[in-house]
């Protein structure tokens, strides 16, 4: 079984252990989504670039914590909404490599509609 | 090789390909991370249960391609950051296991300070 | 003095009381921003429409404590930025008027894109 | 009347004039909120300050915009779930001041518990 598969069903097994897909609608679990973004993304707000290399050294467990609660909510949205993740990423990439040519990506970081 | 770590690998290979990393410091990334985050979320806004249920059958691509677009960076940044996100998810899980116990958790959407 | 000028005053006088004006650039103001428009969202979360009425009655503090945490950092950042806040929004109204005219818009939640 | 009541009927009757009101519920509006706050956040993403600085200066106008949009549904919660902003503001920095003593605060950016 791939780690995705393995861990996706770790996920859901945890939840249902719990009965807690009864609060599970979409549209919660995408606030959950972007609540825990959100907390990777305090990490680092009012530091430089020096003080963010120091604060990952030291945190690391924390930040990588934070990062763990983002994947536990795409991977029980991807299994909820029945999306094969890695299939979804494999044909987003896809996307991107036709949206942003190297050629004219390179070293511009211009949304592709502005290339 | 695992699936994360192939994706994680096809993902920084197409970054570094577009000279790309440059701007990824830890910050700007975590932005991302809300945003598209955000772009999940705003799939279901507006919209009562029936109504996300009837958009996720008609948009299953659209909304497979934001929840790719928020674990694209979520791999980005674990590998920028030398966090390896299986272990991290993997421990994470073992933390809300203490944090909550069936008996206490089941059935309850509390956070674990109040059950 | 309008309410938003002496609000926006009382609200710098209190940040360059504690010599705070250093870490306000306008990326980490706006994560502020971001968090604390979280933080109002999280009130609602996991809550149906019943439950969220109760909640706001018992917890209208709260509710507006946050509400007043994100109006504090637009007044800050407008008036970092030089922006008139209360003529931004005034323009804006403005536009919304003719993105949304009321014969097309009426009863309808549509993007004004998709009118 | 002051400049808040006169901006927030604004926004309702605007708003009523579309049939609006059948669509806001808290936590959609909330969703709002944070999106909004995003597309403010976003301007600043991928930039240094120097670039920052440029960017406001061209696109003022557009960044008041995205303040103004986010100002627009801070004034529409709080009317609808009857919240007097500006008390509640007033009463927020009262607890500010207390939370963050100019002798302790003075210069750190640490949350009030590390203080």
């Amino acid at each position: 079984m791939s780690d995705f598969k393995r861990l996706s069903k770790k996920i859901s097994d945890f939840r249902d252990a719990r009965d807690w897909k009864q609060f599970h609608n979409p549209k919660d679990v995408a606030l959950s989504l972007v609540l825990e973004a959100g907390e990777v993304m305090e990490h680092f707000q009012w530091k430089n670039a020096a003080e963010i290399e120091e604060h990952v050294k030291t945190h690391k467990e924390d930040v990588g914590d934070e990062l763990a609660d983002v994947l536990y909510w795409i991977l029980l949205m991807s299994k909820d909404l029945n999306i094969d993740i890695v299939q979804a990423i494999e044909r987003k990439m896809k996307k991107n490599e036709k949206k942003y040519p190297v050629k004219k990506a390179k070293g511009k970081h211009s949304k592709y509609t502005e290339l």
